[in-house]
């Protein structure tokens, strides 16, 4: 692993990476991967570094990711999660944010409600900051599993191939960060979903909207389910489920219209029925399970990369 | 500590136990438990290894068991809990269970309301499952660590001892387990506790059942009371406490009357006054906190036996 | 780092400390400030030593200052949190201590909300003993990281100095161990706050008690601020928080009449505009930060000097 030449304190969005910077972190991932399946799955680089892992909305699966990356790279993990803590005490995300990094950590990843809490961080801290999702806003290792488990499927070409996102698109950091991303390398995005859950200004985004499944997914190279966060219905932006299940869950009939084995992801977790069908979610085209272990691999390379920087030779 | 030849990918139940593995595993955990009075009390042997604590029930003591045993072994230690995780969010267990092994850990020890939840993984997930308690099914690890207290009370001598395990049966995976695992070495096991409380195919169960707290401890070599789980009382199966109290509470009185010097176990948390008498839980007789070492030595035993059985020359 | 010659298993408060004693500590946690801000954070002093952080009230800001000092050290740490845990299931303190040491650990840092809790455990476990804030009474390596960040802004000279501490005063732990541990430095200490918020017997203490701001902050040395517990106000102890605020809250106008660059401190986190203006927090008077960074030096000091007092030659 060479020590990583790398411009970028912090890990935002995938606006702020260029087509060479989000292939040399793809790269760097693959190596982690092909440590991540040995008895010994440790690397001693980022020994004596520390990662606080700051979630002020719940997620075990990403925070367990991040955790398992810090680890594998021998960095020492700090998890504060929302409950339970001096958070509750009315302190402001600022100060709370001060107060960490007075305690000298290499990384902060931060999960939050807000969109703009990862970047006010990165304004104000010294300190590396990753960005594990922030309100609406993005996602970027989200992204950048979706695009490893892409391009590793692809043998590495993404350029001309055609993505299509289906779900809630407009309260999704994942699509968007994914949008960015897949630009980026060269993919066409195409997005479906209920009309209600569409953002405003989305006709200025560099995709094609669809209003119909069959033609959405109609040769597509591979389809992305995002997650439907249940309490949208209750604001009345959603059908009743079943209807909703009835015109938006991916189903084999839907991929069937798809460029033959065409995968199918999902960030997960996912509702089985609702977003997916469950005979699809664990059919041959599913990669849900490729894009966890992506994540790891993928999480490690960004640790790494912003763990290292300050120390390039 | 040689490398173990070891047969079972999971450790679920202490059915699947032979006499000689249920040996093995005692012996190896004799030798961790003198690890554990070193000032160094660390050795390398899962190095790089990963172990996911996923506690879908709350039990400090117990993950907190594993996890020293864990780093003990320098192995890395990750802690799922229920609440505040994404396991609220309504993913099923199966696909929880998937995205763990996705992530490659190479043991998942789980606690679970559900009786079975550990074979459920088992028969799907490819790492090692070590069951910390399922529903009312099996705690093979409290199992194992009762036994390596009472054998080595015993200097090694189990067969032909008589052991009796007092309180509500019916609820109780500790009695469950510690019952194959004292009859598969030879001990003999007699059960009392209230009627109401006591299984319905305890007829078939190689045991003697007593309707009398004087007569199920007479000349007993051991006496092991379990702990009430209070909600049972507001289910209608219990009679009031003070009235639960007279007649199952363990006091020297009846201790008396058992062999001399027998000692007398409890799984802990326990509750003073109810199912043991305070002063008896100080008793020299007392070998509750002996357990809780034993636990850990014990866990230490079974994380090294699971962890390094792919790694047999 | 040579191996500490040290007569206390414990560190329960400021009291039991002598002045050589205190400079040893506030000395030892200078050289790890040093290490905290090399590339390689991590020293291998503590390696095979566990560290329980038993935190029966929620503080992430200690309990994460306590992790990263043990992690730093090398020690491997382990946190117990009272919600969520078989504490509540009714165990006793007693027992959960006994418990805890049973799986032998070299040191207990305890949070918990009555006073004495931390010597309760102190005179029944073998192992070390850190109090990390016990109710009202002590809060010790608290006072440490302020006597810390004192002595290095004023280069080493505490005595004759006059620190004012202000707020309220009868609830804070905070406030007694400063007391004790800044007399002994030979440091003059003045108390402000409501009438109603000085403890019954601070006429014993050896202060001197202010009931105006601007005498109280006169020509002082240097101001700490203390945190104000909102629920107080619910008991009626407190006036309305716009009347506290214009009463004991300080202001640039109150640190005008200090001595010239007199040093604000707080233990945090802060309430903005109630016990210190928002301008002032921010101003570079202000030392909260470098609190912050004291207390991981300072709790590195501690943790070594308890685990290496039974290493020495």
């Amino acid at each position: 692993m060479t020590t990583p030449n790398w411009r970028h304190k912090d890990l935002l969005d995938t606006k702020d990476l260029s087509p060479s910077e989000i292939l040399y972190l793809l790269d760097t991932a693959a190596q982690f991967e092909e440590v991540n399946t040995r008895p010994v799955k440790k690397v001693p680089t980022l020994r004596g570094k520390g990662v606080i892992l700051f979630f002020a909305e719940p997620s075990t699966r990403t925070k367990t990711s991040f955790d398992i990356a810090g680890k594998r790279l021998s960095a020492d993990t700090f998890s504060l999660a929302k409950s339970g803590s001096s958070l509750t005490k009315g302190e402001s995300l600022k100060d709370t944010a001060l107060t960490l990094e007075a305690m000298a950590p290499d990384i902060i990843v931060i999960r939050h409600s807000s969109s703009g809490a990862a970047a006010f961080l990165a304004d104000r801290l010294a300190c590396s900051i990753v960005n594990a999702g922030d309100g609406w806003h993005a996602h970027p290792t989200q992204a950048l599993l979706d695009a490893y488990t892409l391009r590793k499927h692809w043998q590495g070409e993404m350029r001309g191939k055609t993505v299509v996102i289906i779900g809630d698109i407009m309260h999704s950091r994942v699509a968007r960060s994914n949008m960015h991303l897949l630009t980026q390398l060269g993919a066409k995005v195409r997005l479906f979903g209920p009309r209600t859950l569409l953002p405003k200004g989305v006709h200025n985004w560099p995709v094609t909207v669809y209003d119909d499944m069959n033609k959405a997914v109609k040769d597509a190279d591979a389809v992305m389910c995002l997650r439907l966060q249940l309490e949208r219905q209750q604001a009345g932006l959603l059908p009743d489920l079943s209807e909703y299940a009835a015109r938006f869950c991916l189903q084999q009939k839907h991929l069937d219209l798809a460029a033959p084995g065409a995968p199918v992801l999902h960030p997960g977790p996912i509702n089985r029925g609702l977003e997916i069908s469950s005979d699809l979610a664990d059919a041959p085209e599913s990669r849900i399970l490729d894009q966890v272990a992506a994540g790891v691999a993928v999480r490690m390379a960004v640790l790494f990369t912003l763990g290292m920087r300050n120390e390039a030779a």
